[in-house]
């Protein structure tokens, strides 16, 4: 079992934090910006709490960051700790920028991660990364405690995975959203939809989404694309999407 | 309960056809271009198939026509019946390309329908529009037996519906192919997605996706989008998406 100290207290930090505390591992220290946060998430996870970051000790093996991605090199040169295992949890920045260490990596998990309700992080897959092979190791069997799925992964690799669930996850709830202010001009709920969008993406979890395309796109439905474009008429920037999204469906899916 | 003759043989052919011959329906005569479609969904649904619309014969009250948007006009014309009511099952065509018939109108379930699984109308929205009282009352009465959700929609508020299922069904599906796509070009596989997918899905189940929005783009996270935008370097046309994606996100999620 490690000792470890969690720089940070937002939602990556306790879902985090959690884990590891319900593996058996000892929180030393949990630091946050806020000393009410710090405070909090410390006292779920009986470790100290604290609002300075001068005030964090040597006494963790391993100090994991889960701060905002610009804070990220900052944080790690305040730490007044040496010869400890850095590690962020960020999906796209480099290892490198806790290279003040000399001995730092990556603990990423890919899974959504909330103080809400507890994350699963057994089944998801945790990416780690190591500056050498005494560290990635470590890193790598702190990793294995919480998740079934660690693996070591480039730093590219986890940036397409980072950048595929923005493409899956953020740019799919705008769309969900355009729906909704769409139905909402015409006096209708989005309830109307929630059947819809639940049996689809039910569809997505058992089969590729490349084999689901359905559609007026798909279709070569020019009779319909131009009522949606004409009901677009009063959102210049919707239509403009609506035939972005429109012409990259019929680029993958050439006519038969 | 009614008389009806189906015309077409697809997902929402099979699926109403199905749920109104369960409903108590006699189902007369089933056409489609495809004899042995007509016989395989008649069979089904003890009724007489035809692939010949010359042998749709008056015996129904009601001639229910579920083809392509755009062969409903020359479909209804080449019906040889008169005094009956047409309806079909399209979310954007207008009632009007019925005009042949003296009585006719819409007939249109917001529900995904295939003929592999069970279509539950039930809780589905089904909106109807009639030419006139008495043939509306008809298809409203129609409905009614399927659905507990009737309305009367105007036919812009039925495109718009239709509209904002291609945002949220057809587009999202897309952005759910690039991701895989993505995937696949370092070597990883779409799984790994589909936890993150399935937990957001199930939160746009309960709350307005208009507050659920995360990512780079609403955080103003500049040097994640750089990196995103560098990974995209080879995909000219996912850049442009992925940048007016970012925008638009940007726009309704003005900085505080």
């Amino acid at each position: 079992m490690a000792a470890i100290t969690l720089i940070g207290s937002g939602n990556a930090a306790t879902a985090l934090g959690r884990a590891l505390h319900k593996a058996g591992h000892q929180i030393v220290q949990v630091w946050s910006r806020s000393e009410a946060h710090a405070a909090q998430l410390a006292k779920e996870l009986n470790a100290a709490p604290t609002a300075d970051l001068q005030n964090i000790n040597g006494n963790a093996d391993i100090y994991i960051l889960s701060v905002k991605d610009d804070a990220i090199e900052a944080t790690a040169k305040a730490l007044p700790v040496s010869g400890k295992i850095l590690a962020h949890t960020s999906g796209i920045k480099s290892k490198d920028l806790l290279h003040s260490s000399g001995r730092y990596g990556i603990f990423y998990p890919f899974v959504s991660m909330t103080r809400d309700a507890e994350t699963d992080f057994h089944t998801a897959l945790l990416m780690v990364e190591g500056n050498n092979e005494e560290t990635l190791k470590t890193l790598a069997a702190l990793a294995q405690t919480i998740s079934d799925r660690v693996r070591q992964v480039e730093e590219r690799d986890r940036q397409s995975l980072h950048l595929a669930a923005v493409f899956a996850n953020n740019f799919t709830n705008y769309l969900y959203t355009v729906s909704e202010q769409l139905l909402a001009e015409s006096g209708l709920s989005f309830d109307e939809l929630r059947p819809l969008i639940a049996a689809h993406v039910q569809r997505v979890m058992e089969q590729s989404p490349g084999q689901l395309q359905t559609g007026p796109a798909i279709r070569r439905d020019h009779s319909t694309i131009d009522v949606h474009l004409d009901l677009l008429s009063k959102h210049q920037n919707l239509k403009e999407l609506y035939s972005l999204l429109t012409s990259s469906i019929q680029d993958i899916y050439p006519t038969t």
